[in-house]
Order: structure tokens, then sequence, then C-alpha cells
């Protein structure tokens, strides 16, 4: 009975990694080829093209489809996609590639993560890219920056991805292929899932906003953003845990999962969101919650726009659909949550705490509200910033 | 670029009430004709019509459609319809009406609400209509009853509504019809409309589940039975009062309506859910709150009967979506509202006040607890118990 959402495009999921029987073989030929070295962006792309989560796509893209993307949201082929995924190279490197070569893509150690039939060389504008997908050719825009100082020279082509990097054994019950997520939500007789993104603990706020998906889906999906951290971010296993202290006290049981998968966020915004959506209909969700300044930096894109933009593409560009929920917070005039579409009082009813306050109220083993956290949460949280939890 | 949801069948719109200058002599006219008693159900189904609630019926069902009513759902045209709308007449006074013979429709005082150009006449078999409908025979049931005790003949044919009786005038401000409401859902700017059917105040546990709604939809329809009051129903203008005292304190301006309809209930479950999820529809709303126990009376339901048929019907049966809601509470442990769906708590952690005790609580002077309904809400209802109110 139970049917999810298909996959993005041709309604097929399309893994590019290797079988693991040829996978060690095809690693012993990759290291023949030239190697071309990735960014961390690309190597979090090919791993997202080897799990799955970018179905269709077959690989790095090439110039119409770059173009496409770019200004349209869409390959040649008329395929919804609403950021190029592309591969940079420096000059140097690309002028001795041949069409038609194998080469080797490496991260920035020298580790092989896969393989690239090469079948398109160019070159982009990268200011086309940056005002299009970005909405600014700032190099202050982390994203942007990227952008920016990468290689002159795209490659284009199919790949096969070979290494799934240390993902599967740093992240245990965690790391969930599309087809794995798939799988669980059958197992649980799920047919419609919301998946919220998070790289953080979830606090009070995002635990109403979660419940709100709970109410109009089968099934949560706590989705986590795996990878390199920034100074301040919390370790995987230390918000995992406070997750799961959350879920345990507070949610019914069966409605809630966690997974985690890796990508490299851009900051993109609007543009991300769109993203974070086909991606998460590969993973079998049927809905994306879209919070106030989803996948937004600064003052680049207004907090809404990333609802906006869902009422902005064609209708049909992708099955998923998004959850539109404001931003969430405990109103003392509400006597309870509440969300700016929900709160008619003012800022100075609402409870509001930093992340950086809240690392400070740690620090100086201050009280925080129980409107603000659950006290199970904090727990784990107080654990780990007193260094007993940080195994 | 506002669209809502079209008129439920063929996109239009179909009130049968007569033009307001027309009404006059056609009443006068009505007068030479034989008259045909209604029950307080039929003069409810007939204004139902009149207003175009019930589009794109043009008329009381013959016997093809009262059957495919009853048993698919559908009438012989395939429209989908969950409930047969029919006018019973004794087989005296049916006897000496002709086939292509109009008939002034009466109520119970003999006052006209229509004309009927009687097509069909035919008998129905009371169990299977019950059985199906009601899912019992059962005559304590009081649907059930008023179909076993109605008259042995049926008339079919279509009517013109001629009044709308003490609707108007009673419920200025309130007494919204379908083209109403779609013209003030326009002038606000709603696309998508969840309507929350009610014939009682809204306490903090209403409060939760229509904000639940405001989260998905741009806006919230307060949709109110208006009709005979039970022993113990609060009045219609003590409701509104009570209901605008909330909207206005706990909701953000815009985002919330009041309006009321004449029906009478039928108390069949999940096949009056579908009902009402038809005739919210060509009110305009997209989303329908369907509760836990919608429509239901005693045990002849499961508590979420009305929610699993909605995933019975057809697709494509109507394209208002049902909006499932679990009981909703505040629980002390979750330290919030929460509903069935998202509590994990026992019962024993729950705040739950019945209506009788409610009253009990008035009348005793007993203080009410915050975490049940807002002291606004309780302000006005206490003014009415105290006879302050009841104007």
């Amino acid at each position: 009975m139970s049917k999810l959402v298909p996959p993005h495009g041709n309604g097929r999921l399309n893994p590019l990694l290797a079988p693991e029987a040829e996978r060690a073989g095809a690693l012993e030929r990759a290291r023949q080829l030239r190697k071309v070295p990735m960014s961390s962006r690309e190597v979090s792309d090919l791993l997202m093209l080897g799990m799955g989560a970018y179905t269709p796509l077959t690989g790095f893209m090439d110039e119409a489809d770059w173009r496409g993307s770019c200004l349209d949201m869409k390959t040649a082929e008329g395929q919804f996609w609403p950021i190029p995924i592309t591969l940079s190279c420096e000059s140097d490197l690309a002028r001795g590639i041949g069409i038609g070569e194998e080469v080797a893509l490496v991260d920035g150690d020298g580790a092989i993560f896969g393989t690239l039939a090469v079948t398109e060389k160019y070159a982009i504008d990268r200011e086309l890219e940056c005002t299009n997908v970005f909405r600014t050719a700032d190099t202050a825009h982390p994203g942007v920056e990227k952008v920016m100082r990468q290689g002159a020279v795209n490659l284009a082509g199919p790949v096969t991805t070979l290494s799934e990097g240390h993902y599967p054994e740093t992240y245990p019950g965690l790391y969930y292929r599309p087809a794995d997520t798939r799988a669980r939500f059958q197992d649980l007789g799920w047919t419609t899932v919301a998946a919220f993104q998070t790289r953080n603990p979830m606090h009070r706020s995002h635990e109403y906003l979660a419940k709100i998906a709970v109410e109009i889906c089968d099934g949560l999906l706590v989705h986590q953003v795996l990878g390199a951290l920034k100074p301040g971010d919390i370790p995987a296993e230390v918000r995992v845990a406070a997750i799961d202290a959350l879920v345990t006290n507070y949610f019914v049981p069966g409605t809630v999962i966690q997974a985690g998968y890796p990508i490299e966020m851009r900051y993109a915004g609007p543009r991300e969101a769109l993203l974070h959506a086909v991606f998460r209909q590969n993973f079998g969700c049927s809905h994306l919650v879209v919070g106030r300044d989803h996948a937004g930096l600064g003052d680049y894109y207004g907090p809404l726009d990333a609802h906006h933009i869902f009422d902005q593409i064609d209708k049909g560009s992708m099955e998923i659909q998004p959850l539109k929920i404001d931003i969430t917070f405990h109103c003392y005039k509400c006597d309870g949550m509440a969300t700016g579409r929900t709160c008619p009082h003012g800022e100075g009813d609402r409870l509001a705490i930093s992340g950086t306050g809240l690392r400070r109220m740690f620090a100086d083993a201050e009280p925080i509200p129980k409107e603000f956290s659950r006290p199970e949460v904090l727990d784990v949280l107080r654990a780990y910033y007193d260094g007993a939890g940080s195994t």
C-alpha cells in the first residue's frame, strides 16, 4: 500500500556509486589515470551523485546543462535542476586532458573518490553563475567566493563514484543513502514524509516546527548535514544524542527518524532551498520544511525568499512540496510555542536566545529557561560543554 | 493572482436561489401550488441548494442519483456526492402529485421556501440508505431515525429556492453564501483556505488546531453551523463574540474570518465528513480540518473513521483536501498544547474538561485553568452564563 513520492526525473533512483564488489578493482585501475583535484564542494557533490541523491543526473554538467541550470533552472533536456553541479579544473591541467579521456577525481589529500569520462571542456561566465544562483557576485559570500576562485575550465561527463570516504564508518546508523531511507520509510509504513534540515541540536522552537510537520505527514526525517565543522559547531554524535533525547521524551514512537548526508552548503538561499527539495524527493520525502532564511546567509536574501521561490517555479517542476514555516519561538503572551504566522504579539513577548548566547549561558552555568529547550536535551549539551560527553 | 479552488463538479457555482427581484412574484405564484411539507433537514438542504453550497446539484435527487449516492457516493452521471439529498413526502399527498407538476415546498409552519418541478416519484429502501450512509439502521441514531420516519415517497426534480428564512436577518455579518466567502477570500488575497467546522466557542485546543491550519494555509474560515439549538448550546452571538475575543487577541490580523451556514447535522460520521468537504470546496476552501470523530455520534464510528475515508475514495473525487488532526489538549509533560499524534504522554498528563464540566465550573464560579481557555474568551462566556451577556 505504502507508496512514496517517486525519485526526481525519470522515477528511478540513479546512484552512481560502483557496486561494492567492483570498487577495489576500479580504484586500482583509477590510480593509473590522470588525477583531477576537487574542491571540498565538488567532493560533496560527487558523494551526492554516488548515493543517488542527485538523481537523475549522471555526472558533472556540460555547458548546455550548466547554462540552463543557471538561467532557467533546467537542464538542456528540460529537467528541473536549480543549481549547476559542475567540476572545475585549472587551465594547465585541463589543457592536457583529451575528450574521451577518463580521469581520476581526488580530494585535497589526493584520495581517489571516483572517475570522470570527459565529454566536454568549457569555460564559464562566473558572474552569470553567481548572479543567477546566488543573486550576488559579492566574493564576501562564501559560495560566490568558491565559484570565483575555482579553476578556469569545467570538465563535464558521466562519473562513477568509487568511495564514500569516511562517512559510512564515521556515522553508522546515521549515514543513509536514498535507497536506505526509502526502505526505512516503507518499513515504518510511511507514505508522506517531511524532511527537516538541521546542523544543530533541536530546541523547543525546532520541536514545534517538527510537530507541525508530524501533523501533516506520516513521519519526519531529521536530516542532518554531515561534514566539516565550523568553530562552535556541535559534533554530530552529540547532536544526534541531543536529538534522540528530544525524540524519545517528546515525540510519539514511530513518527521521527534521523539520518545524515554529505553535502557542503552553498548558502545560496532560495535556489539552495529548491535543491534541498529536489534531493529530499530522492530520499523519499514528500515535504521539505522550509524555514525562515532557509540556506541563507547574512542579508543576501529576504527572510521569506526561500518560501516565495516555490511559488515562482513551474508547477510540476518536482513532486515534493515545501512546508513553509516562519520563525518559531516561545511567546509569553501566547503562553506557548508559536510562529511568526500565528503569534500577533511583539518581539518583547518572545523568548529569543542565540547560539552564542546559549554557549555563554552554558559556560556561566546560567539556568536555561524550560521554554527554550527540554531539560533532557540540555543535559546532553551540558555534558558535552563540561567536557564529560565529548567522547 | 489569487486563485481559489474551483467549485465542485463543473467548476461554476450553481446557487438555486431566485434573484431577489423575482422572489416576491415567485412566492406569490407559489402560494397557488400544492404544498409539500419538508422536515427540518429537508429545509436545511433546500437552503444549502439555494446558496450554492450543494453545487453542482440542481435539486432533490431522483432514484438513480439516490442509489448511486448511497452505494457508490456518485450520482448517475458519476459526480462524487457522498450523501443523498432527497425530499420525502407522505404517500397520500404524493399520490395526487403529477409528474411535471410544480409544488411549493413549505416548512413545519407552512412558510414557503421554494418550489420543486416534480420529475419523478419513487420509494426508497430506507435500510439500504441507512446502512450505507450511517453504517447503521439503529433508530436510536437521530439521523437514521429521521430517514426511518420520513414519508414513504421521494419527490425528485429541480428546485428554486425562494427564501433564506430568518438567516440573513438573524446573522448579519455571519451568514455568507459561497459566492460571498469566495469574494472575501479574494479580497484578503488568500488562495488556500482551511475551513474549521464548529458549533461551539473555541478554547485553546481549538485554537491550537486552528493554528496548525494557519501554518498550512493562507487563512482560516471558522465555519459555524447555524440553526436550531440543543439545550446547553451557546447562542450564536455569544459564540461569535467569544471567537472574536480569541481571534483578536491570539491570531495574526488577516488570517481568520468567521462565517455561518444553515445545515442540519446528520451525524453520519465519515460520510458526513466527506459532505462537509465537498460543500466547503464550494465555499472556496482548499482544506477542511477533520478532527477526531468528525460529525460522529456516540460509538457509531471509530474516532478516526472520518480520517480514513478520505484515503478510501477515488483520487480526484474532489479538490479540497482534508487536514486530519487528532484530538488536541494541553499536556503538562509537553508543557504546551499537543495532539494525539505529537504527544507521547498519558491521559493523566493531559488537561481535559468536558462541556458539562465547564458549565458546572462556571455555575460554581470555579477558576478555569488558563491552559484550557483564554481569559478573554472566558470573560465572554462568564458574562453570558451570569445572564449579563445574553442580549
